[in-house]
């Protein structure tokens, strides 16, 4: 098996192009020294979990925020570090793959060898399962050769997403010790970047001389907060699928005759939905946020689209397109309901037959209501996160047949005169996961690549590399590195076998934010998208001329500068300081005293009303 | 619904840069003199259809090729036609949208207005529902400008495929008379041109004014024959389809678990499925015609597919991907038996519920052992072409089933030893229809229009526009016309209802050529395309930069140049000619007479014994 991986391969024409691009590196990261500033202690947003946090992470929690700075930076209290002396860096995929995850390692790779030739990178092949197993492959510029701005996880491979039972944590920490790593890069998304937490605290318990960095790697833009704007793939992601979704739109608009439901990958929350119609103006998007917030039944949202294709048909529109996220099947509260119970069966052991004789009445007559093919769907084992196999619920199969039948029953009725409603089903997600990545993913996974050497370089343990200041060129890019502990939020309410989380730190999975200015740009224009058939084609994924350059339209319209913003905050607190000294007027004082008072008691009521579930980040 | 068509939209970035895009014109295109030399009379491949051919059109049958020459060319009995009276041209998009569509309409446009400002073309609105109700929009600068190189058939819009019954084609006609149109062009595939001869024939007898244009437009790629190399859309639908199966190759390859069956749109014909395969490089494809050559059951095709998986877990490789053209299910002969049952049922007006009841045991048998969603889906309806509805039956997921049935089997009866396997399955084919054009698309269709202008300024009726010579740069394409009656062969044997067209000529369906240069390039590479894993990723279709000019490769590998060929043969001729004149040796007299009899008689036995169903092209 592991005989293929990092072996060269033939690439096309486009291939080899891409593989000659060379991504820019923001000032801050140039050169062989290492420049950090560290500014406060970092806090978990989630003000009520923050006392679980510390208590799971006392040696990784309350750790300062880095920012890496230029050579010619003006912060006297930066620390320099221009000693490197050679290191072992281990490195490994997490989960499932994201376009970009191979320029990770590249940018690793040279800025290791840029800071000490003889320090040395070794991938774990085959994941988690490889890193168990100490099955490695030393990272080189030959092997590297045809793998460089290339999608998927193919030069190492990957297996399963969890290093998370002490045998694992341990097997890890075994790994890392007989291969003398002085650190350990885990390129994941959510559940990977908790278990690199994980691994870290218990690496530094034990006096494990490895230290654990994290990067935000996963097509499903989730991890997301005050210290990640976006992650690597996402981009691509919605890229790749709006060029298929805009296919789809011109293709109803040619026949006029079908409505497409076509259902995107990208986990529980709904930003790929969301960027993939901002790129492509579809019809209607059903995000499972907006569902969740309203707690919208099936049938709600039947109706919702039922009454849409009437009102389309009025104005002799036979035709749609229907964008549905993977995870709106969580978000429907009765299909989460029904799901947590089986799921509940599942812990107990009652096999897959059984189940739907154990269901609650209430559960099981919804059961009995759905289709054969969505029962079967519901069935399946979950995931090792404990929410449903997404990617096998057909949920644009169910909409779609029951948005049939109503609509059969109003043309019967008389209520409905349009034609007679045709659908076709998509799921749009494997054929996206192997992309050759953006250039814009390209140069964030080529950077966060070299921000994590600068982290071990500056000895930090559990911290995630960032890059801010993304919806800027390469050379405004601000590098740093956040706890990861910081990140977190702890479950206090959960039902079913994922019950078995509450209380736990993990890593906030990010929400579409129905406050966020992405969301209101969808808002104002879903009527005109609706009716007027606007359908806009962002083409497909180009590498030169128009479009190469572009990003998420989610990511540039967002004010997401947190960290700049953290710092402006910093420069006014030294302003007041610098003008209140000591022999300042009488009246300079009262009213800086003034103001402050109410600053600090505004700020102070509303942290202590922000302990909701959820962080507003 | 028409309040819609033809108007000016929003455009993407890359969208916009396309619209600017403008494509070249080969030299013999050039200018506002149209020179034209005229050929032999052409006659059908299918010799021992020519004489049902020349019966049914004879009017329009047996008309000679015609090439249109540069105003330089040294061609003395070329006709020169410099004077260009006002001319009234009607266009209708026939059948399904192919990528490139809209710039047939272009160029066309272009070409007319070039030639006399006063002439108009005047589009039909939703395809030949407008034909025959004359709705109509007439084609400007402002209504091209946001359709330039984009795709997609909604500046006009396309309904049903056929322009067939007696009625139909009395409605047609008099749509042209009333509306006075000198031309009438339609674009579409194999069925829309068997119409659109048909129409010629009609209006030729009927002495209707309106001459008849056909332009080779469909993303089958299964219009091809001597005088047509490929058809407008086959490049682009070939590019969308292989970077997404390069996608799930390096998903496939990243994730180590699953066997992806991805069925792929294209009719009948395996031309799609083919040219995919020679981009991708993905593990197995099952080409139609290889089934039908072969006579390959259901099991047999389970059976070497269950082998393959079999022998790639042996070197441990739990993965892979399969193509699957639509048209498969047709080639099988057991399922092409049991359609042909059912579609003979639904002609005698059988419901779909009582079908089964009625079937013959033998086909009764079969349809029971099938899973009951293929069950459903065999059952529909057949298409206006008496074809099964192949976009709905999903064999992959068909096959899919039946290979984890038998690998289950072989891992309980302990025979296969590897992972359990696990499919994913896809159908590609809505995704890539509405795609933005590729360049060579773009380029090609666009030089159609033009060649559509100068056969109307030649006053042919019936004439298919040609461009030869594809695979060379533009500045080497080779234009001309021929007639549509020469591209058709007659069906002496079917069974079902499509019995009813036995004895009717129509443009014959090229089926990939087992004799052919791309699918002996394919022979010879499967066996490492199977178990080497030698996936390759030809990337997103590009615009600019490296892969923007690439053409099919299975066009580039086979030997087209036919029309070229014809006309060396000319010149030989000619030179034998030269050589043997009336005073030449007695020895040169012999050696010549010798040699061209025995190539006269070589050529007769050829041409004799080519009397099977398909002529071999």
């Amino acid at each position: 098996m592991d005989s293929d991986y990092g072996v060269p391969r033939e690439l096309s024409e486009v291939q080899k192009k891409r593989a000659l691009y060379q991504p820019e590196l923001p000032p801050c990261l140039q050169g062989t020294t290492v420049r950090v500033e560290y500014g406060d202690a970092a806090i978990a947003a989630d003000a009520a979990g923050a006392h679980v946090i510390s208590h799971a992470f006392p040696h990784t929690y309350g750790q300062p925020l880095a920012h890496f700075l230029r050579k010619t930076a003006n912060v006297p209290d930066a620390k320099v570090i221009s000693e490197h002396p050679t290191v072992r860096v281990g490195v490994v995929f997490c989960g499932r793959q994201s376009p970009g995850g191979h320029n990770v390692i590249w940018g690793l790779h040279e800025a290791i060898k840029a800071h000490n030739l003889k320090s040395k990178l070794i991938g774990f092949l085959g994941g988690t399962d490889g890193l168990l197993a100490q099955k490695t492959l030393e990272i080189t510029d030959d092997v590297l050769s045809s793998y460089k701005n290339q999608g998927g996880y193919d030069m190492l491979g990957r297996t399963k997403d969890q290093i998370r039972t002490t045998e694992q944590v341990n097997g890890a920490m075994a790994s890392c010790q007989a291969l003398k790593l002085d650190a350990l890069v885990i390129i994941g998304g959510v559940t990977s970047n908790t278990d690199a937490a994980q691994l870290a605290e218990t690496f530094a318990e034990a006096k494990c001389a490895t230290k654990v960095v994290g990067v935000p790697v996963t097509l499903n833009g989730d991890l997301k907060n005050q210290f990640v704007e976006t992650t690597v793939g996402f981009d691509t992601i919605c890229k790749v699928n709006s060029q298929l979704i805009s296919n789809v739109c011109t293709d109803a608009l040619s026949a006029e005759k079908y409505y497409y439901f076509i259902r995107l990958m990208g986990r529980k929350a709904s930003h790929v939905a969301l960027e993939c119609t901002l790129q492509s103006h579809p019809n209607m998007v059903i995000l499972g946020e907006e569902v969740a917030a309203s707690k919208l039944t099936i049938f709600d949202i039947t109706k919702q689209i039922c009454d849409a294709v009437q009102a389309r048909a009025e104005k002799d529109k036979n035709h749609g397109v229907v964008l549905i996220p993977e995870g709106l099947v969580e978000s429907i509260p009765e299909l989460y309901a029904l799901l947590q119970e089986i799921h509940g069966l599942h812990g107990k052991g009652v096999s897959m037959e059984n189940i739907s004789s154990q269901l609650s009445p209430w559960a099981s007559a919804l059961f009995e209501f759905l289709p054969p093919f969505i029962r079967k769907q519901l069935l399946l084992h979950p995931e090792s996160d404990d929410s449903a196999q997404l990617s096998q619920i057909e949920t644009e199969k169910l909409l779609a047949q029951l948005v049939e039948t109503e609509m059969n029953r109003r043309l019967k009725e008389g209520t409905y005169k349009g034609k007679k409603f045709n659908a076709i089903c998509h799921f749009f997600g494997y054929q996206a996961r192997g992309a050759l990545p953006s250039k814009f993913d390209c140069d964030y996974a080529y950077v966060l690549g070299h921000v994590c050497y600068h982290i071990l370089a500056a000895g930090l343990n559990g911290y995630l590399a960032t890059v801010t200041n993304l919806k800027s060129p390469v050379n405004k890019w601000r590098c740093g590195a956040a706890p990861i502990s910081s990140m977190m939020t702890v479950k206090r309410w959960s039902r079913g076998p994922a019950a078995t989380q509450i209380g736990k730190p993990a890593v906030h999975i990010a929400s579409v934010d129905l406050k966020g200015k992405a969301f209101e740009l969808l808002r104002n224009n879903s009527s005109s998208f609706l009716m007027e058939d606007i359908y806009r084609n962002p083409g497909p994924l180009q590498f030169e001329g128009p479009g190469a350059d572009s990003k998420p339209i989610s990511l540039c319209v967002e004010d997401q500068d947190y960290m700049g913003r953290i710092k402006k905050l910093q420069e006014y607190l030294e302003k007041v300081k610098g003008i209140v000294k000591p022999g300042c007027s009488q009246d300079v004082l009262k009213a800086a005293l003034s103001a402050m008072s109410s600053v600090t008691e505004t700020l102070a009521i509303m942290t202590s009303s922000s302990t909701g579930q959820a962080p507003s980040l």
